[in-house]
């Protein structure tokens, strides 16, 4: 799929410390029948061998809905199971030896939490930036908090998608995504839930009617 | 320099819990200079960020002496920094992927703890092999152990070099040696000691005087 018409509006981050004895696979299939649109695999403890076949499993997963899947730090997994995307925090590879190996037909994000931080990823070459944490979270316990309105100043500042993530649960979504942000991105608001197509279900409807109602 | 001009006799791999307060890079520039003849730079804990960076410096280091510097397990780190070699364990990405990636002119060495998996990674093309472990360790505590018996089988089932690794000091190293393999790998028998030097010099004169006997 052309990296141009991609869709940031429900973005799911991986972690399997929340789903319980499910399979991964399965709970992204799940998630995708419910409203996803795009797939983060976020692997920090599994040995490379363990990362690259569970890589390989979620990418079936995601090709046969084609919905991109992007591996979360490592371009060697990314490269090695021909992934739609590479995701990279601020303590990953630097973002032009990331683009040198994995070429300028796929996706690279970056983690970003301030507008400086912002304009020079989009300065390197980042496709989209992951801004956050917007709230405090369970998943990352040592991200950098960034409010609501450095959020705009973000999406304001740059012309690439943005989109949010931390601690985002159907409850707050609403007032992250009247930033005028791509998308939200999520882990445990739809990984931790037990029905998690229904729970993918809500937060798109809830993405879908903001951005609609954003022409108005 | 040419991958089969490589001399496998002392090869160092990196451990920076040994080294205390000291900057690996001078640690890795000291270890040469008594003798090393291999470097491999393994972090299993570090950020890609941090791997990168120190990679980038030990190489300066390994580099100027001309001695190749090998990654542990990160095909990305390796591409990275154009390292001379990519070391995976049986854990790690299978060979033929990091190939692909890496190229036929880089060495790609291999972990094995028997005869099967040593014909086995010889078989996909691995350039070396690393054994072991030989010896309890405190590097790697859930490494399989290795016989002596089962080191000198490995070594006459390949044409490949084969160096030894786990718990390897000057004491036991005539013994591992008398094998008949390559090189031995060390890790605190070099790093944890004060003189590093000194402690490298010391293996590598063992080295030197088990092979050149050899002939005789």
């Amino acid at each position: 799929m052309c990296k141009l018409k991609w869709d940031y509006a429900l973005y799911l981050v991986t972690d399997r410390n929340y789903i319980g004895k499910r399979y991964l696979p399965d709970c992204v299939a799940e998630a995708i029948e419910g409203g996803v649109t795009l797939v983060q695999l976020r692997e920090k403890t599994a040995s490379s061998r363990e990362f690259y076949a569970l890589a390989l499993a979620v990418k079936e997963v995601t090709s046969r809905y084609k919905v991109p899947l992007i591996i979360n730090d490592r371009l060697d997994i990314a490269l090695a199971v021909d992934a739609d995307g590479l995701h990279l925090g601020q303590d990953d590879l630097p973002i032009e030896i990331a683009r040198r190996y994995f070429g300028e037909d796929k996706v690279i994000g970056i983690s970003v939490s301030n507008v400086r931080e912002a304009l020079q990823a989009e300065k390197e070459g980042a496709d989209y930036l992951g801004a956050g944490a917007v709230f405090a979270t369970g998943t990352k316990t040592d991200a950098e908090l960034v409010t609501l309105g450095e959020l705009q100043r973000i999406k304001e500042a740059v012309s690439i998608p943005v989109v949010a993530i931390g601690g985002i649960k159907k409850h707050n979504a609403p007032e992250v995504l009247s930033t005028g942000i791509d998308g939200i991105s999520v882990v445990s608001a739809i990984l931790a839930e037990e029905d998690i197509a229904g729970a993918a279900r809500t937060l798109r409807d809830i993405v879908d009617k903001v951005k609609a109602g954003r022409g108005k």
